[in-house]
C-alpha cells in the first residue's frame, strides 16, 4: 500500500489517449495516479471499427510520447505517409508532398494506440486503472468525485484527490460541471458535415489496394473522402458529406450512383456489393469543435485534450495537440516544482491561445482539404512557399510544416503564417509596382526621344 | 375546471419579463397556460435594487406589448429619454440625440414591469401562475417536466404539456437540457467588464439631481458609467469596469480617488459618504453573451428571450428583443394555424439569424458607448448619416435608428448598415478622386498655358 507515503494523489477522469498518456507523465513524477474510465477495458475487447478517423501522427504527438519513453508503439504501429495523393474524378492521381524529404505523417489506429498506452501506464507501480467507473457527481472546489461502478447504482466509489485531471473527451462530464461555474467561457459548434467510415480490404493477393505511403484524398469541393493505410494492409476510408446529403441516400441504387459519379476509382476497388454492405453497416457521426476557458479550478481541477478543445479532424492535430497538452503541463510542473496552484493558473492562461489557434486552423483545413487542393492558384502558392522555405529554411516555413513538423506554439504558427502571407503579398505588389514604374519610365524616355526627333 | 376542453396545454418555464408576456400571448390564443417560476411571487416582495440595469424600452418592445394590449404600464411607468447626455471629465455635458424629434427611449424599472405583466397575465382565465416551482428534471421529447415545490424535496409536481416554452433566462435550465442533445450549437462568453449599480437619490427639494429626459453617459474609453431616470426621481447609475479594476478598489479612499479622477461631477451630486455606502453595499455582476441553435425540440419545446440569446446590455435591446420573440412567435402560430411542429421549426430557423445579429450589435456597442462617442470622427459620421437620413428618409436610416426605432429584422439591419457604410465610403472616395482629377487637369492646363507663354 502507498497510503502511508505523503505522495500526492492524482485522479485522471477518462482513460482515452490523453488520459492514458497523462497517467504515464504523472506516474513518472512520483504521484499516485488513479485512472477512472466509464467504458470497459478496451484491451479485453475486439477492436471496433467505424467510429473514429485514423490518427495522422506528427511531430508534436511523437515528441510528447518520446519524452516519457512511450513512443515505441507508435513507431512500430505507424505507417509513414509522405504525401497527399489527390484522386480526381477521372481516376488520375497526383501526389502533393507534406514537406521536405523525410517529413511524413504516421497513420496509426486509434484504438491500438490507446490499448498500448494503457499497458505502458500500468507498468508504473503508482498507477491503477479503474474501468467501468462512471463519474456521476463531483465537487470540483474540493477535488471530490463520485463514481458509479459496473453500471450498478448500489456500487458507489467516493474519491478525494489532490488533483483531478479531466480527460473525458469531447462530451466531457467534468467540463459540464465547469459550465455551471461563474465566468466560464464556452462554445461548441457542429459542422454541417457528418462522416462515415468504409473499410477498403486488402487485395486477393493480400496487398494494399492502393499506394501505401500516402494519405489519399478525393476532394470534391463541397465534400470529400480520405483513406489512411492500416497495418493489416486495409485502408480506413472516411467519407465527409453534409448530413442532408447522407439523409438523401436511402437506397442501394442511390449509394452506387453517388460513388459511380464521384469516386469511380474507389468503387472499382471496393466492389459494389462490398461498398453497399459497408455503407449501410456503419453509422454517420457528427463533428464538433469545442473551445472554453479557463481550464482549471483553483489548484484542484484541470481539463485537457478533447475535453478542453475538441477540434474537427481536418488537420490531423486532435491527438497531437492533446498529447502536447501533457508535455506542456509536465513542463509547468517542472517549472513550478509541482505547485498545482501556480501550474494550473499558468497552464489555463498560456495553453488556451495555442489550442484555440489550432481549433481555428482545423476549421480552416476543413475548407482547404475538400476545395482548395483542387485550385491551381493554391497549388502555385504552395510551390512558391516550399521554394521560399528551401532558400530560407529558418525564416520562411510553410503553414502546414509549422503545424505538423515543428513544435512552434500554435498561436505563433498563425502569427508567423499571417506575417509570411503579408511579406509575400507585399513582395508581389512591390514587384508589380517596380515593373510598372520601369515601364512608365521607359515609355516616357521613348516619348522624349520621339519628341526630340521632331 | 378547464380539463374537459380539448384545449392545448402550454407550460411556460420562467415567469420573468419574456415568460409573463408570452403567457399573455398564449392565453389570447385560447391555450391553457401554466407559468412555473422558481422564485417567489415578486409582487409579494419589496423591489430589490442593485442587480439589473434599467430597461431602455424602444419600438420593438412597445409594439410587442401593444399587440396584446399590455402597453399601458410601460407608457405610465416609462420616462422618455430623447438623447444621450455625454459627461466629460471636466463636467461639461453634451447631448447627442437618438434620432429625429419624437424618437426616444423609455426608461423603465425592470421589476415594476415584471410585476405588472404578471398581473396582466393573471387577468386571463386560462392562465395560472405557480411560484416557487423549480424545474429539476425534464424529458423534452415528451414535454414532461418535474418541479420541486416550495424548496421542499418531498413536494413534487409532474407536468405534461403539449408545448413547453423555456423563458428561464440567461442561465436557463431548459437550455442546459438542450445542450445534452446531438448537434446543438452553443456559445457563452463573459466580457471582461462587470457592473455595479449606484442609486443617485433625488435632491433635498425632491427633484431629479440631473436633467431628466436623457440617458446619461460618462464614457472613459476603457470603462464607463451610465444613469437612467426612475419614476421616484432617483437615477439608477451603472458603473461598467473590468473585474480586475473593481478588484483593486478595496478601500474607501481608493473608491473616492477613482470617482474624483473620473466622475467628479457625479461624486459632487452623490456626496462622498453616500457614494461609499452604495459602492460597498452593491455587488459586482458579470455580463454574459449567449448564442445557440436550434431553439426547439420537435413540436414540444422552444426557448425564447435570454434563455435563447442573452446579450450584453449596451444596446438596450435585451428585453426589446425578448418581447419581439413573442410577437414573431405569435405571428408564426397565426401563419401555421397553431401547428406547433411547423411553427417551432420555422421559428428556430428564421429567428436565429436575427437575434444573433442583435447579440453582435450589442457587443459592438460595448465599444461604441465607452470609446467611440468621444471621437470627433465618429460624431461627424453620425451627423452625416443623420443628414442623409433627413434628405432620404426611406433609403438611408442610421444604424441606431434601425435598431431602436424600427421593426426591421435585426439581420437586415446589419446588412443595410454595411451597405450604407459602403455607399458613403465609395461616395467619399469618388468625391476625392474627382476632386483630384479636377486638380490635375487644372494644373495641366496651367502648365500648357504657361508653356505657351514661353
Amino acid at each position: 500500500m502507498q497510503e502511508d507515503k505523503p505522495t500526492k494523489k492524482v485522479a485522471v477522469v477518462g482513460g482515452g489517449l490523453a488520459g492514458a498518456l497523462m497517467a504515464v507523465y504523472m506516474a513518472k513524477r512520483g504521484f499516485k495516479v488513479d485512472v477512472y474510465e466509464a467504458r470497459k477495458d478496451p484491451r479485453s475487447e475486439a477492436t471496433i471499427r467505424g467510429r473514429s478517423v485514423n490518427l495522422a501522427f506528427s511531430v508534436r504527438g511523437i515528441e510528447s510520447l518520446k519524452a516519457v519513453g512511450a513512443d515505441d508503439s507508435v513507431r512500430e504501429l505507424g505507417i509513414p505517409m509522405n504525401a497527399r495523393m489527390i484522386h480526381s474524378h477521372n481516376g488520375r492521381t497526383t501526389p502533393i508532398p507534406y514537406g521536405k524529404k523525410g517529413q511524413f505523417l504516421l497513420s496509426v489506429e486509434r484504438q491500438k494506440l490507446n490499448k498500448d498506452l494503457l499497458s505502458v501506464a500500468e507498468t508504473y507501480p503508482g498507477v491503477d486503472l479503474h474501468f467501468e467507473h462512471k463519474l456521476i457527481a463531483s465537487d470540483l472546489e474540493r477535488g471530490h468525485l463520485s463514481f458509479r461502478r459496473n453500471g450498478n447504482d448500489d456500487q458507489r466509489l467516493e474519491v478525494d484527490a489532490d488533483l483531478v485531471i479531466g480527460s473525458d473527451g469531447a462530451y466531457s462530464t467534468i467540463r459540464r460541471e465547469l459550465l455551471r461555474r461563474p465566468r466560464f467561457d464556452f462554445s461548441q459548434e457542429y459542422i454541417p458535415h457528418g462522416y462515415k467510415e468504409l473499410c477498403l480490404a486488402p487485395t486477393k493477393d493480400g496487398e494494399f489496394a492502393m499506394a501505401v505511403n500516402y494519405l489519399h484524398i478525393w476532394p470534391r469541393q463541397t465534400f470529400m473522402m480520405i483513406a489512411l493505410p492500416n497495418q493489416d494492409k486495409s485502408f480506413t476510408c472516411t467519407l465527409f458529406l453534409p448530413f442532408e446529403e447522407f439523409d438523401k441516400m436511402k437506397t442501394k441504387e442511390a449509394v452506387l450512383d453517388f460513388f459511380q459519379a464521384e469516386f469511380p476509382d474507389f468503387l472499382a476497388l471496393m466492389g459494389e456489393e462490398n461498398l453497399v454492405e459497408e455503407y449501410f453497416r456503419n453509422p454517420v457521426a457528427p463533428m464538433i469543435s469545442v473551445k472554453c476557458h479557463p481550464y482549471h479550478v483553483r489548484d484542484k481541477v484541470v481539463i485537457i485534450g478533447d475535453a478542453a478543445h475538441a477540434m474537427v479532424p481536418f488537420y490531423g492535430q486532435g491527438t497531437n495537440c492533446a498529447f502536447e497538452d501533457c508535455l506542456v503541463f509536465d513542463g509547468l510542473l517542472e517549472k513550478h516544482s509541482n505547485d498545482f496552484g501556480a501550474v494550473l493558473a499558468e497552464y489555463s492562461r498560456t495553453r488556451n491561445k495555442d489550442v484555440e489557434a489550432m481549433c481555428d486552423l482545423a476549421m480552416y483545413n476543413y475548407i482547404e482539404m475538400r476545395a482548395l487542393v483542387t485550385s491551381p492558384v493554391f497549388l502555385m502558392k504552395k510551390k512558391l512557399f516550399n521554394f521560399l522555405h528551401w532558400i530560407m529554411p529558418n525564416t520562411f516555413i510553410p503553414l502546414y510544416t509549422m503545424v505538423s513538423f515543428s513544435q512552434i506554439p500554435y498561436h505563433t504558427v498563425i502569427e508567423r503564417s499571417h506575417w509570411q502571407d503579408k511579406v509575400v503579398w507585399r513582395a508581389a505588389v512591390a514587384t508589380a509596382v517596380v515593373t510598372g514604374i520601369g515601364a512608365i519610365i521607359t515609355a516616357l524616355r521613348i516619348t522624349k526621344k520621339d519628341l526630340k526627333l521632331f
